[in-house]
């Protein structure tokens, strides 16, 4: 199996799920207990304790949820803030969650033409030749990307999904307030921006499509405009959708309804804060458990789900 | 002084050049003496070889060229290929750049929003908290940002700007062939939506003007495009614009033009593979003379700009 629609789709049915865990870590959050040890064994090393504070934290996470859930997507941002040490925070996040049979996004949402695309995608998702080696480097299964520089800037990557059956999720309707100062913008024919962009993503997609009827090439979808979302299942019957925006960015289970097909499949819907940070909400959990609130987090967000979908 | 295009500015009049170097490595174009030295030194570890290559190879370049030139821009992709060794590569590249007395845009394209686009600006132009302590982490002095959020992507990058003097360059129009696909799609009013992004860059920048009259938020404007880059310098005629496209990408000095106000300011142009790159192609260099062919190729371009500016 070689194409990733179709390994996600497996992973979804193996854990019956179709929850995407954010892991976006914030240091100030994560638990005393991990910060003041990971400060004992690194006194000199600031960065280095914070690099190791990420990764002890994601382990916890995954570990209770990797039963639960098909797929797991670190944001790079949170990484980055600590310079390389961050960036090797984020490369053993995705090994360790790839180890425990999870999929993985890499939310780096890269952009960039010809060669410098190219070259984020060997990065991410393909192989760089190191003096005439080939090597996997962050090795993630799925990259999220942006569309302003058109087909160019989205071309290296599908070459690579080809490759080694990686995935993409091309932004179309973000979840934010101001998504639509350009994704609304309406063109002559009628059309917006956002249904534009979602037209080019089934079309780019299209010889992309695996056994299970769905396109390596997704989207992007917020849980925060349910009215387009229902525009966008349809201009886009074949893409699956990388649905934000659901728990503290205010999306409920029934605005994600309309991201889905009637399969059931389609979509996958992303939560962060609300699962990873959920010691801090809710009620029970002392911050050791931060993991057991996650996996209890989880159970909650798979029951809500199904209520609906 | 604490506006980045005011700093700009001082540095063009000094080295009496608009010149950006793109300090873009490719690890096969290095030349072979280096390769060889680091392999020797790293046998056991490539990616840290790569990386030690990458660092030894810029530090030629920019000796070479800091007297000349106001600015240079490593494109993170190159250097995202060798991980956490190759993003260490770039913190140091920009260190050392920096170190010689030049700006230093950090060009990333990043973007996402709230609090994530916060976590970018903070690693790539702003402090860190790292357990209790501020930090600069990449410490660059402007970077590249991508629009497609709108204006929650934005500002948490502006805010940094104000804060410590930095500077954004928003893709507008890029230099790449299918840069139309999106962004010259016509609206109702009859724009396109590369112009209406210039009309939010330019509002969105209104706040940041310094005491030369240029902004700190500016935008990307391809070389390859001259007559959308005259009706882009009306919209926006307080942004500098960052002019890709020169040279390998096929604009000359007559394209650039437009990108100018006539007060001689407000663009700074590109080129990366021909000016480090330059000792391939140029006559009566050997590979151990790439630092002089790139000091010719500045030179070089120095005068054909100068020619028609």
């Amino acid at each position: 199996m070689n194409n990733f629609a179709d390994k996600l789709i497996e992973k979804i049915r193996e854990k019956g799920s179709v929850i995407c865990v954010g892991l976006d870590p914030r240091l100030n959050q994560i638990p005393k207990f991990i910060r003041d040890k990971v400060l004992k064994e690194y006194p000199e090393n600031k960065l280095k304790a914070a690099a190791e504070a990420i990764i002890e934290f994601n382990k916890g996470i995954i570990d209770a949820v990797y039963d639960l859930v098909p797929i797991v997507k670190p944001q790079i941002a949170f990484y980055e803030l600590f310079g390389e040490e961050g960036v090797r925070a984020f490369r053993e996040t995705i090994a360790y969650a790839k180890s425990k049979g999870l999929l993985v996004i890499a939310d780096v949402k890269r952009n960039d033409i010809g060669s410098t695309a190219k070259a984020y995608a060997e990065a991410h998702f393909g192989e760089v030749d190191v003096f005439g080696e080939k090597e996997f480097i962050f090795d993630a299964d799925a990259l999220t990307i942006t569309p302003y520089l058109g087909w160019d800037g989205i071309k290296p990557f599908i070459e690579v999904c080809q490759k080694h059956g990686r995935g993409i999720f091309i932004l179309v309707k973000t979840s934010n307030t101001s998504s639509g100062d350009l994704q609304d913008l309406c063109m002559k024919d009628g059309n917006s921006v956002y249904e534009i962009i979602g037209n080019f993503v089934d079309s780019w997609g299209a010889d992309e499509i695996g056994e299970e009827g769905y396109s390596s090439v997704g989207a992007v979808v917020g849980a925060t405009y349910p009215e387009q979302a229902k525009k966008l299942r349809k201009i886009m019957p074949n893409a699956f959708f990388l649905v934000p925006g659901y728990g503290a960015q205010g999306g409920g289970a029934q605005d994600v309804k309309p991201c889905f097909n009637k399969d059931g499949l389609g979509a996958i819907v992303n939560s962060s804060r609300g699962i990873t940070f959920a010691y801090e909400k809710m009620d029970g959990f002392s911050e050791k458990e931060y993991a057991k609130a996650a996996r209890k987090a989880v159970q909650d967000m798979n029951k809500d789900l199904k209520a609906v979908l």
